[in-house]
């Protein structure tokens, strides 16, 4: 057991690939209606079982004649025909066309016996009494006709096996009259989750006993449909040894491939592996990646089996760079162009083991007045294992175990974490704000990371983000060169319960009275706001700022984000936190205002003709004072 | 009546375009399950409505602990603590931590009041009575403890609108419980079929009553649901009036969108445009597109309405360009950036009239020994209504009126047919051939087109295919360059009834008897060689190769594949057909034999090295043998 936790003989990357490989995930072909076949891949070839059109066909409205008829006919001197009849599309003609006669015909009708052309309707003239009809050109024969099996022949090679279905081949074949195509099946994709800590999103997490949602396996079982396979969760499995060989042997029996991802107990990991030796076999386990060291690579009974990493980025990311292939692959269907994108690094990165690194990025498009500019990647995830990673990388690149510097500007490229994540159209930073956040809703494709003003104002200094946001001090204190889009006030102070009940008057409460106070991180705009607040108040009292902050219950207490510290007041962890009066108000609670802050919106000056940037700087001018007037507190 | 079907005022098609555009297609928003939302498009921000995690989580195994305990801790000097029990992920803690205590942790598990900070397993060492533990490091508070919040905080904007779900969205959403989420409706789109003749794939097609299968109808709901859109089949409405305009209203009442494709009879166009007049806005009829020309755009009731023309490729070029755009933007749903490639000329194209063309085209790569080469586009369609052409096009050009003339060589943008569409891998012309169309299965997207040996070697000749196909004659006698890949032998001859009841002995009968026959076009190869064996005859008989031709009744009666004209026997249409062993063999007809011929594969001679092309030429090496045994009369 310590042997395996140690792995102490990493594979290489590239044999995990190859032994994933070996696993056979191709299911059955299967019969699927031609309706519900767009996407899937012809698992035979299809020959045309009949002619197209099955009969000789006319292919313009007119009269159909024996071309010899006509021989000789023009305006001048029309052949004049005796009418015979007519024939519409969808019937059956009930006359034949002799000597000298014509039937009249609509498209799409089948020729009558003896005729072989028909003279389109313009160049005709048919007397009053319908007896006859004048022909004022010539035809030869088979003009405005299409031969029964000239447009596909019964027996020609329609589709080859291996063909991806989109409109115009489902077009071919209702034309063929196919009903149902043989396809290649998708692959059915076992997804296991262990760990009784897991409930599934939609019932109730019990956070008090330690419970969270099940993050990875609604993540792996959307990637598994996005490469082409058919994904089926199984019931949590908890860490019960007989409990979760019963369902992964049930998982196995049902499956092509079975996932589990990292369960946090040494125990289920341990299940897992009994499993696999009892019942299969175990091709490796450790591979020399991060994340992704503790994979594992198998199969039980029938089925392929590989475990993933437990963190979501990580779980993405292995199974988008080592298994996505091998599922695309039986799937029949391969990885589209946009899945991959090239970028240049934002910054440079070192890296010290000697291991392949799977690096989650962001990106951004460095475009200024001059059109759409180069893809910087910058990165996100530093393996803390929060889901917000998840959506604020947009892939992975893949640095190899020999790379021990990427260089700012260096070429590398992204493995999208799904085919269709797009850039963002906006980059932005810094503090977060109620009002900025409904703004972002008027852009099309924004992101947005809450880092903190300070923070905010470095990464634009860097000359990473689009824009920053920030409160509570000014860019110019920082020498950050910028162009501000924007500013406007919020009303900052203390988040007490509904009712005052302690009777809360001020700061001076915080540090002469015994409350709980939570407060916000030291990058945060706000933060500094208050600090700059108890600053006066200590000069007034004429002690240290120290002593003062000292004298605050929870004043190093930081929460994440502008709630949180008015959520803990809800939730009766604290007499009061730091925070906006638009916060107070929306959850139903007391606000005593201290101050009012400048929120700034500041745009990196090299992209301010960048269509997101603009775009923002419209949603600015337009609808900004909307948003403000509907949040208590913020004006300008 | 006459005034429409001219459509004397042709609307521009930009004007087109903003008419579609104008017609709102966005249905309501709709609730989906988490696990069913994959592709779909948020219709609201989503704020997170709890902390994740929903309490201070131990992100390491090991023991909790109050960090002020192993303050000074090291190897040398550990800390030694009393055990006080134990927490595991998912279970609510019993015991807290008091000053000099430790509680042994699992990752994942709540930290049990008192602790701050959790000391890795590795640096601790539990006594063996299991009542202290040793521990070899100091901690700060905080240390391996993910704090309540510190990965989503309640009320943080998680979402925008707009955001398109993928893996990594659906795992956020999933982190924060949601069962289901508000997204944008896919606007419904209703496909009604008119014309009595056509007949829904899968039914039996009755085709001496000039039925034919319909093609529109799923073509254009595949590229619907391409688009975004939700396709809802009517049923066909014939042309009867009253029939059509309950159809009509029924599809207006239930979709956001009805379209018809242009229907065969002036009749249903009709109906269609007084159901508008009557119930509805016509808003166009009659644009300055080809094809395209007789679009009708308006609205009926609620709905909106367009009719799109009625042969497969010009419906879905207009539907792709005209009408695809508004679904999608209804859907929410971008068009992928693989959509649209950029191409060259194969060869020099010329208009005549002044009308925006659509112009259908093919691609293929012009990839030689260093690497991928530009993708040249070559027209396809030209106007025949065929569907094969369906599958012979990629995508469409789209042509200005004001342009007379495209040089070959000139950069065009193509519009592909759906996103998914990839240009073959290796495109081939020539004879029809039944051993060539069976080695292609062992290729990955091959492009065969049946020309004929004759027009095969034009278009190698101008350079755009990658490889030809010939028989009967050879590549050398019309001065084309090519590398021979390989050569084989097919027995040809006379097709025949089963058993021979004619008593058909050669060539003789048909010349000397009262015998219908059935020949191929005079591009096939196979024709060329009856044509010789036609001047040997000639020759010694000493007639004119004309008077022999004109003897034979239906020497003139090209059918189209290389199977037709046995098709034709085995129908009792005729008594003996030009044809291939193989053919009557596989059709259980007789066969009477004539000559053998030589069949060569001819690379382009620029293409050699193009992947497509060396797997075609491996395919020849490797699986030529297998497929020439499994054909009678072919061998080499």
């Amino acid at each position: 057991m310590t042997d395996r936790k140690e792995f102490r003989d990493l594979a290489d990357p590239e044999d995990a690939r190859q032994a994933i490989a070996s696993l056979d995930l191709t299911p059955d072909p299967e019969q699927v209606p031609l309706a519900e076949a767009r996407g899937r891949v012809l698992a035979e070839r299809i020959d045309a079982a009949l002619d197209v059109p099955g009969f000789d066909r006319a292919s313009m409205d007119g009269y159909a004649v024996r071309a010899r008829d006509t021989f000789g006919a023009d305006e001048s001197d029309p052949a004049s025909l005796e009418l015979a009849g007519a024939v519409h599309a969808g019937e059956e003609p009930d006359v034949a066309v002799e000597e000298g006669h014509a039937v009249e015909i609509s498209t799409g009708a089948v020729m009558p016996e003896g005729a072989d052309a028909v003279v389109m309707v313009e160049r005709t003239e048919e007397s009053d009494d319908g007896e006859t009809v004048l022909v004022r050109t010539a035809v030869a024969p088979g003009d405005h006709v299409m031969l029964a099996g000239a447009d596909v022949a019964a027996g020609e090679r329609a589709l080859g096996p291996g063909t991806r279905l989109t409109a115009r081949e489902i077009g071919l074949l209702s034309a063929l009259g196919v009903e149902s195509v043989p396809v290649g099946g998708k692959p059915t994709v076992g997804i296991v989750s262990t760990g009784d800590e897991l409930v599934r999103p939609g019932e109730e997490v019990d956070s008090a006993a330690g419970q969270i949602y099940d993050v990875n396996s609604y993540t792996v079982a959307t990637a598994v449909e996005e490469a082409g396979g058919e994904p089926k969760l199984y019931p949590h499995a908890g860490d019960d040894y007989d409990e979760m060989e019963a369902i992964l042997r049930e998982a196995a029996d049902e499956c092509d491939l079975v996932l589990s991802s990292g369960s946090t107990s040494a125990s289920a990991v341990d299940v897992i592996y009994r499993v696999i030796e009892e019942r299969g076999e175990l091709l490796l386990h450790g591979v020399a990646v991060k994340p992704g060291k503790p994979m594992l690579i198998g199969r039980v009974g029938e089925s392929a089996y590989v475990g993933l990493p437990g963190y979501p980025v990580s779980a993405l990311t292995i199974f988008r760079t080592f298994v996505a292939p091998a599922v695309r692959e039986a799937a029949g269907v391969p990885e589209p162009a946009t899945a991959t994108v090239e970028a240049r690094m934002a910054a440079e990165e070192r890296y010290g083991e000697g291991r392949m690194r799977m690096m989650p990025v962001g990106l951004v498009e460095d475009a200024g007045s001059d059109g759409p500019g180069d893809l910087l990647a910058y990165t996100t995830d530093k393996g803390s294992g929060a889901t917000t990673s998840l959506v604020e990388a947009d892939g992975v690149v893949e640095v190899p175990a020999d790379t021990a510097y990427v260089a700012e500007g260096e070429s590398v490229e992204v493995q999208l974490f799904s085919p269709e994540v797009r850039p963002p159209t906006a980059l932005g930073v810094g503090e977060d704000d109620p009002a900025l956040a409904r703004l972002l809703d008027a852009l099309e494709r924004p992101r947005y990371l809450s880092v903190g003003s300070r923070e905010g104002l470095r990464r634009l200094r860097d000359g990473v983000p689009d824009f920053a946001v920030t409160s509570g001090g000014s860019a110019d204190d920082r020498g950050v060169e910028a162009t501000e889009l924007a500013a406007y006030d919020r009303e900052w102070g203390l988040v007490v319960p509904a009712g005052n009940p302690e009777e809360v008057a001020g700061l001076v409460d915080l540090v002469d009275r015994d409350l709980r106070f939570v407060n916000r991180g030291s990058d945060s705009g706000l933060r500094t706001s208050l600090g700059n607040a108890v600053a006066d108040l200590a000069d007034d009292r004429g002690v240290s700022r120290h002593d003062l902050v000292e004298s605050i219950d929870g004043f190093g207490l930081a929460a994440k984000a502008h709630e949180s510290p008015a959520r803990k007041v809800a939730g009766e962890q604290a007499d009061a936190g730091l925070g906006l009066r638009a916060t107070a108000e929306k959850l139903g609670l007391g606000f005593v205002p201290v101050g009012s802050e400048t929120v700034r919106v500041l745009a990196n000056p090299d992209r301010t003709e960048k269509s997101g940037v603009r775009e923002l700087r419209r949603a600015l001018d337009e609808e900004l004072d909307a948003v403000l007037s509907e949040l208590p507190g913020f004006g300008r």
